[in-house]
């Protein structure tokens, strides 16, 4: 078993019967959801809300119970990767795209882990673009406006084309390296019109990030 | 010809020659493009963004010059309507469901003229329900937020079903009645992950109001 896999497995073990969960996405994630898997055969009863398709495919693969769209619940507990983690617990996430839903999910748990491995780990955030999703109409005006803060956006590609979002919007990658103090940062990008959400996940969101090493290792960084 | 369209027609004498031209939506606007259609023909050379397809196809019917999607550029002037305008010139917005595409063309203006008849004048913002735009995903926790915060939000409906706005988005439509200070609840409120926008539109962006009197009169309140 890798130290990723035993990093996502420990996050598991804050999962008890009768919560509601929910499941992150990526390659950390999937290991979190396999295990879950594994307890709801063996019995656990909980039930889950997915951040992406791809985690609620697996999750439906693995017989995991999921809450229908519209039947939300307040979570207890989230299990999510990340693309950067900085030393006071603050994230970049969205590298995959789903960040508005990631975070709708982290921002809607009463516990949220975040499992990673030791490459994730930075002093400071923002060599990882920073995701921001914006809404198409007007976009040009609202890349006007990240590109006044300093954040030289560019819009995300897929095959020859903007990328999507699963909410129909755009992601413009930012740079704002060093960041110096997220949550200020992210403020300022959320209040733009025209910005649906931004990649910085403010350490008071997360509960503990749980980080694996190439040594085997694992340790849990409590906030 | 009534007050409410002497007012859009006062407003109309700001957009000249040369200029970017933002097209509101709704009864007074019409009005508003209606004289920017004449002068056109006339041979005024502008180009236009409109904040709606209604707009837009108004705007192409008076041969009105369009920028194209994705060629948007800093505009001029733009002229628009407004449910509630209170004393400092703070406004409601969205009654129509367009709050956002309007706030877009709102905020990247240099000038922004609101025409109104004097029903919509009042002391205090909020007896007209504040539209808030939602993400889809995760609405019902999205609302338990609103509703924490006293908003007593209902989710607008058109034709039996959810209204969707032209962000593929739903409307919480809240009661914060009386809002005491419109520019630190739309903060308030478009921090919430899941909130896209508000239809507070802050005395800030506000240029003037042209507001028509049943008695014929029209008044201007420049901000």
């Amino acid at each position: 078993m890798n130290a990723k896999q035993i990093a996502a497995e420990r996050a598991v073990d804050y999962v008890k019967d009768g919560m509601i969960v929910g499941l992150g996405t990526g390659s950390t994630a999937y290991f979190a959801i396999q295990k879950i898997g594994s307890l709801v055969k063996q019995g656990m009863k909980i039930k889950a809300i997915a951040s992406s398709q791809a985690s609620d495919d697996l999750a439906r693969q693995l017989g995991i119970p999921l809450l229908e769209p519209g039947n939300e619940q307040q979570i207890d507990v989230s299990i999510d990767g990340a693309d950067e983690v900085d030393t006071n617990g603050n994230l970049i996430k969205g590298g995959g795209g789903a960040l508005l839903r990631e975070k709708i999910l982290a921002t809607n748990s009463k516990k949220f882990f975040v499992v990673v491995d030791e490459s994730k780990l930075v002093t400071k955030l923002g060599k990882f673009k920073l995701p921001v999703e914006i809404i198409k109409f007007g976009s040009v005006l609202t890349l006007a406006k990240l590109e006044a803060l300093g954040g030289k956006p560019v819009v995300r590609q897929k095959d020859g084309k903007d990328f999507n979002t699963d909410n129909g919007n755009l992601i413009a990658d930012c740079s704002f390296y060093p960041i110096e103090d997220p949550k200020a940062l992210h403020e300022q990008l959320k209040q733009l019109t025209g910005v649906v959400e931004t990649g910085i996940f403010p350490t008071e969101v997360v509960t503990a990030v749980i980080a694996a090493y190439a040594s085997g290792e694992t340790k849990q960084f409590d906030y």
